[in-house]
């Protein structure tokens, strides 16, 4: 078992046997086929691993040119070796990290980079070149900033985080460890937050909160998470933010929950645990969505959801009210003709009498 | 009265009385107690100053631990010291900037900083690390650039302006006095125009113009504002932006109007003043919204709308009729079922004749 | 002919003889009358050029302060020298690119670029100050990278390509030639998959494809384009994207295909050729949509759509269908109320037998 070549350059090589071992999995057929990559199973050439999600796609693997299959427990295949597993795509992805290291930069600070001399840099982190740190700054062991990224002061970062290019990160911000924020995200900016003077201008209302982000979240490239007016913004443990997302001030994002792509969610609302809000989603201010919530894309959520619920619409129904109604909506114009019809009729009875 | 810290770092003591002073407020209560910091009415604890905005939270007010309270002029309150005031959330944001101040970089030009011998920089600005500014810029004096931030050529920029980190702020570009920047924020992006030849690929149309950006307009994060084709996009005086809006090329934007978060603007379309668009409201092109009107989130405005008018939906509607009909939607079900059984009896009744 | 100063900045004379002879036009009237700029027909001021794209717009002309306009051949005008050309919008373009030219850095690899020994800089091409051009990086003849941009390991770029500033190109990226990336554009950032583990928590899904950019396509300000999971997510040639544009994982964007600002396109989905999505589109992943199709904005595209057609509405229908429906959805109050008042009508035909 040679070593993975890094930064998704892929020149490995391991036997059918030997990745069965390393993955855990019982294996059928030739243990010593060599396995030099990973791909899906329409695209996979001689030398290529692919999984079987489910047996209906048996007629994909069927056809694809891989050289071997991680496959469900229950499952046989005789054509090419299987290994076998409670959960193909689990062990795959176990697999794809064996052949695959994303990018990382090298650890210690680079010479191009401006480090506060109050910063403090835990071990083995790596600061690329230009990279910004200001005063009372604080990074944990093995976190990887990459360049100009712009840490502002008094940030204090986890162990093990990944921030990838041009992230803004303002004064007083907590991330977690083992979180990545991907490129050109900015966390702290202000909140949207004005009162109108005596001549309908505008006056500003400072921004003082922060922002809290915890461990195991990822934040998508060119997100925003403003900062909070007072206290603070929070993204729980584990939530999942897609590109492009709008996170107000105040808001808070439960534990495990995933917001898709360019949704947006205005100031103090409050997301449960485990909700899924779908691309583009808006959310109004103020409002609360319970656990295990899921809204559809591009949904209007304008009032609190109780916890479980489907939701679907702009403004956001039940998903069943929701799709018998949108179902009818091309119906209306004939809807229309046949009340013309029946007012017909019903007048024309009217004149019998 | 200490000195405030600066940066949102806060400790800083200021008495009931002395606040009242600095404020302009009468005070109710022990004028001595010792105030420490600002707070919501939920989250103050002691040595927290709070507000009163309405007498209907009183009841919260009546939990809170705060040590003081700015409450309506026409208000009583006794269990704390009270400072009354006309307008209490102006007078509490008056407070908050005695506590917070934001981070500032220090005057002067970082020697990372690179900038054209031809650029002007006004008295006491700061121009923080790794700032580019181009040839034949100018910026106004105690303006402030973070760092990361790319100025290019011929860019004028007014005075007390706060540039935040990783803006863009491409050729000929105009920025007035007292605006805010903020992260990501891209200004002056060419126009997305094409003529499409005759083998239906695109040719560009190049986009000469630019944009201006009037006094206290505040741009929000990873916001986008392209230049005009020929002639200026224009940002008029106190207008505010939110974070991931789109505003197109040609686009006029009047004074005091407010743009919420990810809403987008297509080219030459002109917005009057005191306008407010909620969250991921699309305007299309060549579409003129007068004065004072307000557009519900989502809204998609696709046609000129009146001054004074409130709408929603998409295809925008008067806001009172969007609501009556998409009250209704719902009901499409049952309607489509009400009519069916009504054909029914009709038809019973024909039969009868 | 004076040589057209550079940069936006113009300060250039042509006569309109030489005008027409370097526009491959005829000319009536006054052939020494100089021009020096170019306008819209509503701005122009004494010594402009204008065009006029339809006879329609001849009052406009007839208003208009221009020495001198381009009108279609067929058309006849005898106030001010006119410009004959069977596409008057395109030689109005080809004369702007003589007034203007966009700023363009200059070639050479700036000092304060920090340039991997093992990347290969074509021939004339420009690398401005703070840019950061990791391992393996191949970049064309004649391109152009602006101020902080971060072109991580192994990519390859093209020749004569813009790559405006902050934009972030991760780790094996592919971009063609003639291609305009503009500033804050995220290429290549994790594509947004994980499966859920038996604790409900997420677990990432190793995103090891790439992204390929083909020749002439353009890239709107803070759009971002992840990389596929595994394979390629595939701008193809000459698709045009605007800003604020999110491109999941796998999706593939046909050859000149158009997509209007703010849209968002899920993992997966196929977009065909000379495909237009209006502003803020969204579409569902793992869809199709065909060739020439074309979506009103604020669409939410959910289901494939065969070639040719006009959908618009969330979920999208047939443009038609939707109209009419749409139309009609402010009257459901009546209607509802209609249906009311013909079943009172019935009960009453009813009791009467």
């Amino acid at each position: 078992m040679k070593r993975p070549n890094k930064n998704l350059s892929p020149s490995f090589a391991i036997t059918v046997g030997e990745l069965a071992r390393h993955l855990d999995c019982a294996f059928e057929g030739n243990g010593q086929i060599e396995i030099r990559g990973v791909s899906s199973l329409e695209r996979a050439k001689e030398g290529d691993l692919v999984f079987l999600a489910h047996p209906k796609y048996q007629s994909l693997l069927e056809k694809s040119k891989a050289s071997a299959a991680i496959i469900p427990s229950e499952e046989r295949y005789e054509r090419i070796p299987v290994l076998k597993s409670e959960n193909p795509h689990l062990s795959f992805i176990k697999a794809v990290d064996l052949f695959y290291k994303p990018y990382h930069p090298q650890s210690g600070i680079h010479p191009t980079a401006l480090v506060s001399p109050s910063a403090k840099i835990g071990k083995d982190a790596a600061i690329s070149a230009f990279v910004y740190i200001g005063d009372d700054v604080e990074i944990g062991e093995k976190t990887a900033i990459f360049p100009f990224t712009a840490i502002y002061p008094r940030v204090k970062i986890g162990k093990e985080t990944m921030i990838h290019s041009h992230v803004s990160i303002r004064e007083g911000i907590q991330i977690g460890n083992r979180a990545i924020i991907h490129n050109g995200v900015v966390i702290g900016s202000d909140g949207f937050g004005f009162i109108q003077g005596k001549d309908r201008s505008y006056i500003k209302i400072p921004q003082v909160g922060t922002v809290i982000i915890e461990d195991e979240v990822e934040v998508g490239a060119n997100t925003t998470i403003d900062r909070a007016t007072l206290g603070e913004t929070i993204i729980r443990k584990g939530a999942k933010i897609d590109n492009l997302v709008q996170v107000a001030h105040n808001v808070e994002i439960g534990p495990n929950s995933i917001l898709a792509a360019q949704v947006g969610i205005a100031g103090s609302s409050k997301i449960g645990k485990n909700v899924i809000l779908g691309g583009q989603v808006g959310v109004s201010d103020h409002v609360r969505i319970e656990d295990n919530v899921i809204a559809a894309a591009q949904s209007g959520v304008t009032k609190d959801i109780p916890a479980d619920s489907m939701v679907a619409g702009s403004p956001h129904l039940d998903i069943r009210i929701w799709r018998k109604s949108r179902a009818l909506l091309p119906q209306l114009y004939d809807l229309v003709k046949d009340i013309k019809k029946l007012k017909k009729r019903v007048e024309d009875l009217e004149k019998k009498k």
